[in-house]
């Protein structure tokens, strides 16, 4: 699915960001401001020329969900492009932002926006990524998209965004707590990553089609596919292979991070496997060998396969929500082969 | 003028942040999420407790201005409440960002928002209160504002705190220059202070007009405005009375910020005075009596009344600008008010 919708998604994020060819002002920054922006999106370098070689994207997961969801209803995906470049602007404006909080030097293996150029401007990059993200979407209405379901989808967009913010929060208070229920966590990241999947295919059915349950199914479609991407997100984080993810085993444990895998053993695990997760996590750093102590426990108590099995239910979810809509063929086997993508990629 | 609109706009903000009623997860954040908002407007304590005496606001002068072009358009103001609530938390937002930026522990007497609650949460709590600006002003729609000039508010909103970041984005990069010359500065102040206030008055003449030279009328008034307003802060960082600005003299000097003030001093000044202000400038730190040298400099030049008198050109050229529009006497004494508080004001 990923293929389809490459070259036309990418076009149109170029167009969003380029510099007023005319900037009457004689210094640097309208360019600088702009640098920063394709820098991080991977189209040029930290001085502004374009790349021989673009780097290569990420997914493009909500962007293209978002252009299927169009599609699927039987409309040319064109008339979603905004809506799809909007949330690959919010995506990554919220990147942007995300290594500032980490404090993280590199993204996609070059340095990270605010290495390079300072906190307080990559700030500001983030939060014009964000607004061209808005302006972007706004273009749904030229496309001849009637302005109620514009305004509608410009909703969606901010909601779904104002979701996310939600969901960043609980994160960050995850951080300091050993003691989260596993409801609470998914409650977590259906807001910090289902939120956006879900407003991405709704946002594309909307357009789609003005069949209600049709643009409700797809949205409820998004929210499952959120929590297994997350949850998948999760186990790879753990047990990830180094050569595929870029990330090596056990990676997000060092970082002490509370995913899946770790608030599900704390919740399930007896003593004295509990001890062990709550003093390695209590460490202000973990070693390869916390690491390791901490992977024995999470084997011991099958959290692996436990993930999986979460992971599927929630894709055969997401699925079943389609079974209103009297999807073709092709569009039937493009979201079953992305689910098994989704739950079974190691990358 | 201000208080003509102060208790329907505040209603209007508080309706805007407040938690859900009911939230599912049992968990604090969504609670500390609203509760970081409200603190910040001034409505509530750290923990979420109203505040017996609410904290004296700001001028909520963009607002202000959005609801009065309204009502000078003959349009009943309440039309204009989301705009102009959107305005007011677009303006939140960026202090609380600021404050990141700035490193700055208080703000209005009180500990900022990343003092108390940490940056990354911080960041999270300014991107959420430019959620809800959109939000707000999406409720155009519900006040029977037609659905085009909805759209077209939120794009004008949009644009102009873009607009206000590339500002920001150019006032960080004069930091670190002394060879600024005044109409890149005047560029600057355009772009970082007169977008939002611009886009204020614009909205507001949006929704009560259909005549579109009016709506620009308005826009342009905003834009000269909006370089009077930031000129006369500049003074008034400069020499400014502490008591009523809670600044002390010279403070601007002391943090080394390029004013009005020092951009023209640098750029007429004859050695040795040049010599003087470019020294106390590449200091790391100045003490007070560098500040005062500094000022002996803008003095010896007649800076101040250079920048009253630019201050007074521009707000002149924004009254100029209404001349087209048949306002009421009424309107047209309010804004001439205004004007005069703008050149003249002491805080």
């Amino acid at each position: 699915m990923f293929d389809r919708y490459r070259d036309g998604l990418e076009g149109e994020l170029r167009a969003a960001i380029s510099a007023p060819q005319a900037d009457s002002v004689q210094v640097d920054p309208p360019l600088a401001f702009y640098t920063m922006l394709q820098y991080h999106m991977g189209w040029a370098d930290e001085r502004g020329r374009p790349l021989a070689v673009p780097m290569a994207q990420g997914k493009a997961l909500r962007p293209t969900l978002c252009l299927f969801a169009c599609e699927a209803l039987n409309e040319d995906w064109g008339v979603a492009l905004p809506a799809a470049s909007a949330l690959e602007f919010i995506h990554n404006f919220s990147l942007i932002h995300d290594d500032i909080q980490d404090g993280d030097l590199e993204r996609r293996h070059r340095p990270t926006v605010w290495s390079l150029w300072g906190q307080p401007m990559a700030l500001m990059a983030g939060n014009a990524m964000r607004q061209i993200a808005d302006i972007t979407a706004m273009g749904l209405a030229e496309r001849g998209v009637p302005e109620e379901k514009a305004l509608r989808a410009s909703f969606l967009l901010t909601s779904g965004y104002l979701e996310m913010t939600k969901g960043q929060c609980m994160d960050l208070v995850f951080e300091g707590s050993l003691d989260i229920r596993l409801e609470d966590y998914l409650a977590m990241i259906s807001w910090k990553t289902g939120a956006l999947i879900r407003c991405g295919m709704e946002m594309g059915a909307l357009v789609a089609s003005d069949q209600t349950d049709f643009v409700q199914a797809f949205a409820h479609c998004g929210s499952f596919l959120g929590l297994a991407f997350q949850i998948r997100d999760d186990v790879l984080g753990t047990w990830g292979d180094e050569a595929t993810t870029g990330k090596a085993v056990g990676n997000d444990i060092r970082r002490r991070k509370k995913t899946f895998p770790i608030v599900y053993a704390l919740q399930v695990a007896g003593d004295p496997a509990r001890r062990k997760l709550v003093d390695a996590y209590s460490k202000s750093e973990l070693d390869d060998r916390d690491a390791d102590d901490v992977l024995t426990v999470l084997e011991e108590l099958n959290v692996a396969e436990y993930a999986q099995e979460v992971t599927s239910q929630r894709a055969d979810r997401a699925l079943g929500e389609l079974d209103c809509v009297p999807l073709s063929s092709w569009a039937r086997r493009e979201i079953e082969d992305l689910v098994d993508f989704l739950t079974t990629r190691q990358y």
